[in-house]
């Protein structure tokens, strides 16, 4: 199973006033991984967009678990997998080292959305393509 | 049990290229929303702080799930209660409606923590001060 | 002329190792108010781009200086004007209070845009309409 | 001079509904290729902090001119400079780059601060250390 790892260094604009990384930023390192697993098998997100007419794949269900604080100026490791495929949805994993520590689990499950035909401006679950299964089998 | 509700203007600077609402950004709105349920009874975070000797109270656990995108412009209703006390940490409970629909729920763990006398620098898990519970018993 | 006035509070999550505003987050504050000086004559954002077909008001020159921090838990006041109307550009100015202390002074210099029909996916700038002058004038 | 390199990806959650950058992530961008410089030279920002016994360097005046736009997705260059040391305050300028072309000049004025002995809880300006300027001079 395809594990893409990136080194995230923590801001001092992504820490708070006690010093830490302020907890809705992990998120945004988590979503910015996520574009990154899609990226390591060949598609950068908005090539993603355009080859297979989605408007995103947006969260239905986010989570996660926090063991230890981070502070400005380090480095962490983020390691994302992608344990899990359904027809339309599938779940992400990430797991925020630092050094041998596990310091967060986060945990998404994300939509394969596209366009609504029958609602403008709406937009409703496509089924995920087959290329992109092939691409992570051959990661 | 206390229910404190506050209306958030979806702000254009919180929205992504889809045009609704970047998900990180809903847990800055309920981590402020859990600010103002302290505020509520009396204590604004500053004052909690400083009156309690605590560096804050940070997740442990977050969880949400996403039912209804928001665009820019629309104002939203969160409200917030505290499900469970706990010797030194609280469970948070946000339910996010658009109208009368229910668009996130969202849930906190978190823990209330001061400076550790052992560790210069360090944090760790201090008794929720019985003042608090009685504020919010009677609130 | 037309001065909308908006109190901010400066939120745990706007605020840096230092403890005090991390200063791109006024800069999102300044966004906001300039979409509340529109607001202010009748048209939220999303009204404004539907009705007069724009992309939106980007900046294209922006500057501020700072005079006094900001920590959070504080509530400041945010003044804005629109000093001067160009015939497809505007500027805006906005005054961050602290009681009555100047805390700090933005300026946007920002254009009217749509979409380019000569290059798709591209924009350009619009002329303002003068719909807007009068409401302006009126408010 | 020393001008230090820096290429940043233009993340989803870093664009706006009109798809290109909301201008006050820019400034993020600016903050951290400021901190980027003095690392060039040897100190994290920690580091500059503990070893210089200083608060930060915050800013006192802040100024872009945007000429144009970046979208999601788009990785540019940001060149960063210090051209002009003063006693106890410094400039910085960013020079964000799309290619050869120039997209965005930033400029800094930053001061030096550290503790005011004489207000508990207050910051005022130290001289720069020569130590810095040394380490500039030999870069």
């Amino acid at each position: 199973m395809l594990t893409v790892t990136r080194t995230v260094r923590i801001e001092w604009g992504d820490c708070d006033p006690a010093g830490i990384v302020y907890f809705p930023r992990y998120f945004e390192y988590f979503d910015q991984c996520t574009a990154g697993i899609f990226e390591a098998i060949g598609y950068r997100k908005p090539a993603l967009i355009e080859t297979f007419d989605i408007v995103g794949f947006p969260v239905v269900d986010v989570r996660a678990n926090f063991r230890l604080p981070s502070k400005f100026g380090e480095d962490v490791q983020i390691h994302t997998t992608i344990p899990e495929w359904g027809r339309s949805s599938f779940k992400v994993q990430h797991r925020l080292m630092k050094g041998d520590a596990l310091a967060i689990e986060g945990f998404e499950t994300r939509v394969w959305v596209g366009h609504d035909p029958e609602r403008p401006g709406g937009i409703r679950a496509k089924p995920l393509p087959t290329e992109l299964f092939e691409r992570f089998r051959h990661a």
